[in-house]
């Protein structure tokens, strides 16, 4: 099995050069952040993700999580990783300077966030949670609560996790019937949470769950759904640890993949009921957890560039030590030599490339609109970041499932053996267009509230930004990049039309189009960001002693993508521009 | 967990309606099977495979095949069902009857084999093995092997397998190095084979290996090979079973999936060598190889759109069943009212039914050719046969995966959840395009062997029969049916370009473009098949009292598919019409 190593050269290259760091650096002004210390900080994380993070991916998968009377224990040598992970800090990388975090912004913070997932996704993912918790408090809670809790939340200390699914209540959050009771100063919560990754481990001293529940007499629907934490202990006003509350963990599943992180299944409150804190404005509970959600789902999209390139780097390995066949002259051969394995290690890459510049780029853009004061420019900009946030985390998720199942076919037969290595890709990746909200709510989210509710405008705006794109390209001497122009300019006409046509449908149809509209949208996007990537690569191979390798292998794989991927926009454009009655006419009954 | 209920209802639409069973039947003279008795070969299969076969599924997967001191201990249930399969005569379908096999040809048989393994997988294939070695003996076997072996390979009371693969040969046999050293009437074979496929269980008292392996002084690579039988236990002259042969179990795999089919290492002749018997002319045995894979490879295309239909049936089930979500004025819905939910198992089945049809119409194909006198309308037919069968192979293995991906997919979290079981057929799937000669394996077939060898003569003549399909279907006064034939038109005008295209490229790039163009081609055959389905429904439906639901149903599932699934060819076509310069030109370590 092919050991991790961090893709520090195409992270600096999509951090510097592509999004240029400088302008989210000042995201949070407090936060001095030159170059050469993202550099250090980058190596320091490549450094703890590929010796202790990495080495425990496959222990993780093979041992599980293991629930014990109530108790979980997780995976050998996660619990020593994990203590280092807080010690050296990097659970605070995002969090505010108030409460003990460094104050960084997303962009150079995600970077860290995929090489975690790189190299270990069921270990990665408590730092998802902790951070939704974190973000939750900050922005929420009070202060009574944020001093008593979020200093060990944000060292990681304690940790967090985010309390929505119950067995009726899936993507429908309106369903949701866990009760949370007034009782003096705090409430008594009682239910039944389902799903609810590191819900309990043995990890951390204390868990912090964040629950939807609803009070007595709410309204019903997600309109009467109020947040509350709830810890495991109870927290005294010392900061020590108090009584165990009434939650306990009834089960962990037994899943396809991620064996390592244990998924809960939490009751809350079966006698007293769990002792519970408000945290925000009554009622407002799902405008908190949708703002939590917005930024678990750019961590979800990080796990289509972050697992593809763990399983890139494992077949390419095995390709090229894998000696099958011969070429005429040239004896037996590695089979990176024959064309399709060739082809197949390309779609990986180069789809690998275009997403990870896509995740950060729409981090960066997060970043950028929160630096702003309140305004219409604050607005319009955000509102673009907005747009992309689905996009991202929909078309990611969707082909990081492609590219990791590239990765088991390169491995021919042995890509079907366990001891491999492969095939843990697989299993793993695909919660990934599933959880924090499947591809379909991300499409409708997209349809619905960032395409038809702005009639389209911040698309609009892309897609301009797209062209100018193309227009710089197109001028340029090289032949690659101006075949790179023409290609990506027919595409963005394609998404120009759908655009149009999808604004003139019945809300039914466009519901029905939603999917295959993101998809040609994210495999856009893609193309725009390696046709951006190619004209750096230009600029640079223009200059003198630079990388030459590097900004090559850029521009080839801009070009490969555009023929091999890009067409694929095609497909979903076809299909956007029906008119869905092929799907809302049917009864599937009547067969 | 949804119960497998067999469809029959499509089964005999493509059986009887869509190829015409009357052609094939008469593949053997001596059958003779009327559409009455067909019907009845079904249900009867539909029962055993319901009844007794796929409630082991579940079993098999968590369970596993388990290696005991070189011992082979299947599932619990297996022996039984095995038992009860040799004895309702199961595995004698497609052989001759001089040796006890019941004469039918590929075309009802396929259906009963697409019946078992929806309901198992694991369980079915070793059907696929026994055929490839009745395949193999009948073939080419001398009459006194033929006596001795082949009557207990086809009741099923001794088992086959195929050693192909070694350690260091896997798509490159003629990297095999097992020998065997002639020894008086037979050889002593020595050497170590991996994946074999029911390599070793406890299902039956023998079981035959077929080998290939390298005598002495044979010349290097696939032309030095020579075939052999290997029986675990030795046979006596009167038929009873004599000593045990020197093969033995080392190990079996621990696979991502199809956990119940034991696959297995196995050693020959460790001290004196394992005694083999030669089957066929001395340096033949690729040849008589490569007739019984072409077999499995329809088997192997089977299992698109046999683990497809298990899938969706749950998936179908599931979305009827779970509640999630109003509609204004409904109330809550199920999520099968959900546009996105119902898209997905549109996708599900419409890819499904064409992969059927598809699969059947190739194995009809044989049939035919198969038919004829020797001579030159043989060839033709033959040469066409031959074309489909790594498009089938290639096409419905990947579209499988899709397929049973969706049904996770629509289980939403629970998808995720092995015990639910919709995890099970993506993981079961996820081989089929692997063994039996990869995609890449297929496509090079396709294009080199099928495609530029005859100057694309073969694909010329299926292009004007789909021509014949437009033409008929332009023509109806039914619009959808009109919509059908515009859009799967304009597929076979590109198909047509792609032909002209590749047929102009040099071998490299026309090897690098191979799996882009197999899958158009599979797309638009899929197109093909469900545009003639769409034409008998019409005609069907211009009847008096006939099933108006299923071929209403037909018609729509047709317009879905060339929506929504036939774009995807487009996508291929562009690609296909690149020159493959920018696979060709990367030096992937470059970077």
């Amino acid at each position: 099995m092919a050991a991790y190593l961090a893709p520090l050269k195409d992270i600096r290259f999509v951090i510097h050069e592509l999004n240029g760091l400088h302008r989210s650096r000042m995201a949070r002004p407090q936060t001095d952040l030159s170059e050469e210390m993202v550099d250090a900080l980058l190596e320091e994380a490549a450094r703890f993700s590929q010796d202790i993070v990495a080495p425990l991916n496959v222990i993780g998968d093979r041992e599980g999580a293991r629930w014990v009377e109530g108790q979980v224990r997780t995976p050998g040598g996660f619990k020593e990783a994990y203590a280092r992970y807080v010690e050296n800090g990097w659970n605070a990388l995002r969090c505010e300077p108030e409460y003990g975090g460094h104050g960084f912004a997303h962009l150079p913070a995600i970077a860290v966030e995929e090489m975690l997932v790189s190299a270990n996704l069921s270990f990665a993912l408590i730092q998802a949670l902790n951070m939704g918790a974190v973000e939750a408090l900050q922005l929420s809670a009070s202060d009574a609560i944020k001093q008593r809790y979020l200093r060990e939340l944000v060292s990681g200390r304690w940790t967090g996790t985010m309390n929505l699914t119950e067995p009726q209540a899936g993507s429908d959050l309106g369903a949701i019937r866990t009760r949370a009771v007034p009782d003096g100063e705090h409430y008594r919560l009682f239910g039944q949470k389902i799903f609810i990754t590191y819900g309990e481990h043995d990890l951390a001293e204390n868990i912090l769950h964040l629950v939807l529940a609803r009070t007595p007499e709410a309204p019903a629907g997600t309109r009467g759904l109020s947040l509350f934490l709830v810890p495991k202990f109870l927290v005294n006003e010392d900061g020590s640890l108090g009584e165990r509350n009434e939650v306990s963990c009834l089960s962990i599943e037994h899943k396809l993949g991620i064996h390592g992180c244990p998924t809960a299944a939490l009751s809350f409150g079966d006698q007293r009921g769990a002792i519970g804190y408000r945290v925000g404005d009554l009622h407002a509970g799902l405008r908190y957890m949708f703002i939590m959600m917005n930024l678990s789902r750019l961590n979800s999209a990080l796990q289509g560039p972050a697992l593809g390139e763990r399983a890139y780097q494992q077949a390419l390995a095995y390709a090229e030590g894998r000696v099958q066949g011969s070429r005429p002259g040239a004896g037996p051969v590695a089979i990176i030599e024959h064309a399709d394995v060739k082809r197949m290690l390309l779609m990986m890459t180069s789809q690998v490339q275009a997403m990870r510049a896509f995740v950060y780029c729409t981090a960066e853009r997060l970043d950028v609109a929160s630096l702003l004061a309140p305004g219409e420019e604050r607005e319009r900009r955000l509102r673009q970041a907005e747009l992309l946030t689905p996009v991202a985390k929909g078309w990611c998720t969707e082909v990081g499932q492609e590219v990791v199942s590239l990765g088991v076919q390169i491995h021919g037969g042995m890509g079907y053996v366990e001891e491999t290595g492969a095939a843990q890709y697989l299993r793993d990746m695909r919660i990934a267009s599933i959880y924090e909200g499947t591809t379909g709510i991300q499409a409708n989210d997209l349809v619905g509230r960032k395409i038809v509710a702005d009639r389209g405008e911040a698309l609009l705006a892309l897609l301009e930004e797209m062209r100018d794109v193309v227009r710089d390209l197109s001028g340029r001497a090289d032949a690659t990049g101006r075949r790179v122009a023409q290609l990506f300019g027919s595409s963005i006409k394609s998404l120009s039309d759908s655009l149009e046509h999808l604004l003139g449908l019945e809300v039914a149809s466009q519901a029905a189009l939603a999917v295959p509209l993101l998809m040609q949208l994210g495999y856009t996007c893609g193309a725009w960001m390696l046709a951006r990537s190619a004209g750096i690569a230009l600029d640079r191979l223009g200059d003198e002693a630079v990388d030459t390798g590097f900004y090559q292998f850029k521009l080839q794989t801009a070009l490969f993508y555009m023929e091999h991927v890009l067409p694929k926009a095609q497909g979903h454009a076809a299909t956007v521009r029906s008119d869905g009655m092929s799907v809302l006419d049917i009864d599937l009954r009547a067969d």
